[in-house]
């Protein structure tokens, strides 16, 4: 499956905007043969919204999930897009996969919040894996600092993750979890990962872009610069299956010795 | 504190060879102000070395531990020296720090072994954090294959091991897990963690060097090339102390989402 990743941080607090591009950018990657478009952390509405992300929240089923429905379904590509996601009174950080036929798939809360900012505005989720099957490959999702706990991937690949789509708003300086941490953790769980970031300034922060995917041998199949891009990459699934036999990490794994991890 | 790293293979089958190479480097080591020696995986007796693995393999107090142990206290530095271990009817694949006064601080079993070699010759451990103190510092054991499981050095980071000493003797095409893997441990799990490998042809395998000091910032202080070499680099307490402040992974966690792991 061809995978296209949107390392852009849109327009902050305008989603307007940022569907419009979302929309221009399915187009393109469908064009391409891409059967998923990933998105960035929190792309709907923008990361660095302050207050207005208790005011952007939307429904799982609200207005964004309806637009995004819509250009899945127009241009026949499944996509993952990140979003402030409210419940009742409670709003998390969350991302939700909609499938090629607009029809919503999955839907995750962010469970590993990350720092002051997230701590005041998002409430923290509590269901590590969440998963759907898309041409035969089952997907995961994960947001940003949720995938530098190795317990929380692992958790994916004893679900049978095949490829870990992980939205992110990655910031200077923790370059390393792009460039090296991702890979490995490919590696290490015998998976693709998918990490589509953010780029630029934006409020206190400066997003590092360097979206990649990295493949079981932990090597990026693609990888972006610092600025804003469209990128593509393909997720073999028998070269991840000769992959995992090759690597048994999860046979060899002896689960009796991990106890105080929990 | 400084920290050598002897990546060399010695002379496999040969352990007067080995022991003779380790005192000759001990010198050398104390001579630049090494107050540690870290030696590869199953160093004194070399690691190919197919049924001869049973035949010199030696009890925990046996006579390398007690070459090793006057080493040690000749030159004033503590040292872990890979071998095969003798208990009773079983061995085990297993490394012993001594420290710089010759005394045994403690002896660590592999416990996820790697291949049909190992298995077919050494029993697996049961004991997953062993530690000791030097220096002020919490140091930690593992050997090879044990530390490319993120559960298994989670473990040791959650027992507050400071610098993890993993003797190793790592193959092609297996190289991503010391140019990658290794610093994203000592990342994401804030602790030094020092891998020392073999180099060169032996029997079947060919070993791969590159052995380093990774630090808390996933920086490698020192990189090994492909062949035999003495390296050197430093543990800074301090340092460790500021890097984990600044990134709380420990902290972050939520262990109640773990549970599938064990």
């Amino acid at each position: 499956m061809r995978i296209a990743l949107l390392q852009n941080s849109g327009r902050p607090g305008d989603v307007q905007a940022n569907l419009a591009l979302l929309e221009e950018t399915a187009e393109r990657a469908a064009a391409v043969g891409a059967g998923l478009l990933v998105c960035p952390e929190m792309f709907v509405t923008g990361y660095a919204i302050g207050d207005d992300v208790a005011r952007l929240a939307e429904p799982a089923d609200g207005s964004y999930a309806q637009a995004v429905a819509k250009t899945a379904a127009r241009h026949g590509l499944a996509i993952v897009h990140g979003y402030p996601e409210r419940d009742g009174d409670t709003v998390y950080n969350a991302a939700q996969l909609i499938g090629a036929d607009g029809s919503a798939l999955a839907d995750y809360r962010k469970t590993h919040l990350f720092g002051e900012f997230e701590q005041r505005h998002f409430t923290a989720g509590e269901q590590p894996v969440v998963q759907a099957v898309i041409a035969g490959l089952r997907v995961g999702i994960m947001i940003c600092y949720d995938v530098e706990f190795p317990e929380n991937v692992r958790a994916h690949a004893l679900a049978g993750t095949d490829l870990l789509l992980v939205p992110t708003a990655q910031m200077h300086p923790f370059q390393f979890v792009a460039e090296s941490l991702v890979p490995v953790r490919a590696f290490e769980n015998q998976m693709y990962v998918a990490y589509v970031n953010r780029a630029g300034a934006e409020g206190e922060f400066e997003f590092v872009g360097l979206s990649t995917l990295a493949g079981p041998d932990g090597i990026a199949r693609t990888r972006g610069g610092r600025g804003a891009e469209l990128l593509f990459a393909d997720a073999d699934p028998e070269f991840l299956a000769a992959s995992r036999a090759g690597n048994p990490y999860l046979r060899d794994r002896r689960p009796g010795l991990y106890g105080s991890l929990i």
